[in-house]
């Protein structure tokens, strides 16, 4: 709780930095993939994975072992593509907005956990992964659930 | 790990914002002060602790209890006025400066860590204890050990 409190004092300290959501989003995307170039090591270090073979592997890996490690949740996964480079993962709950309760209306736009797009991005192309990441669906914005995309960039066969 | 890098973020965003170091650390104290302030229901909820007695026992729940419970530390309590109000936290170590190897030259004054002598403070307001929380020696400043200072600003006998 003490980091989802945090989290929310630096949500609010972007906010009065800058005054379009779309720059908080945006800021809040790169401190992500800072936090997730670094993040990685740990991650690598503390749950001794095995080099995935496959984006499903990978995918499957951010949700069950990386998501459950660092917040406690284990989003559910799907493929989303036929060329199967893309997968959502899908949040039932999402503990970062534990303490939120709705986006006031001026911040409509306003990707409150931008911050994990980031990391993910971030700690995927430390191990060689480049990949779009971004928020499709979230319960912030009345969405029934929260869905983040991850779109791996290069073809599945590389 | 995640908080910890997410903290950075945080402080490294304010040291954007402001240019003295002063103002860093006032903003960081006024963000933890609003997060004690919340983070105190989810202490008592988690800890089923019973009413203190005494300032000393009241530093005693914050080292062993609350540190131990949102940083994963212990730190040492010694008191440290003959009235029986001043108390001193003794961090060997200090999981929120992980990542951080020492402070840039030109931020010598800055309290990294000030965000915890806010949460300190505005989790005892809300039982109804006002306190000066600072930082009295800091590892990062090339002290020896960190060194958090309480001070109970009411008698003990109240």
């Amino acid at each position: 709780e003490l980091f989802v409190l945090t989290y929310g004092a630096l949500v609010a300290q972007l906010c009065k930095d800058y005054e379009k959501d779309e720059d908080v989003n945006t800021c809040l995307d790169r401190m992500g993939y800072g936090i997730g170039v670094r993040l990685i090591d740990d991650f690598l270090a503390r749950s001794a994975v095995k080099k995935c073979r496959s984006y499903s592997e990978t995918a499957d890996m951010i949700a069950q072992v990386a998501f459950k490690m660092y917040l406690g949740v284990t989003p559910s996964v799907s493929c989303s593509s036929a060329a199967g480079n893309e997968f959502s993962l899908i949040l039932d709950k999402n503990p970062l907005v534990d303490f939120v309760e709705e986006l006031p209306a001026e911040r409509a736009s306003l990707c409150y956990c931008n911050v994990l797009c980031g990391v993910i991005r971030g700690a995927l192309e430390m191990v060689h992964l480049a990949a779009e990441v971004t928020f499709l669906q979230d319960r912030l914005k009345g969405d029934a659930v929260t869905e983040i995309g991850i779109t791996f960039l290069r073809k599945a066969e590389d």
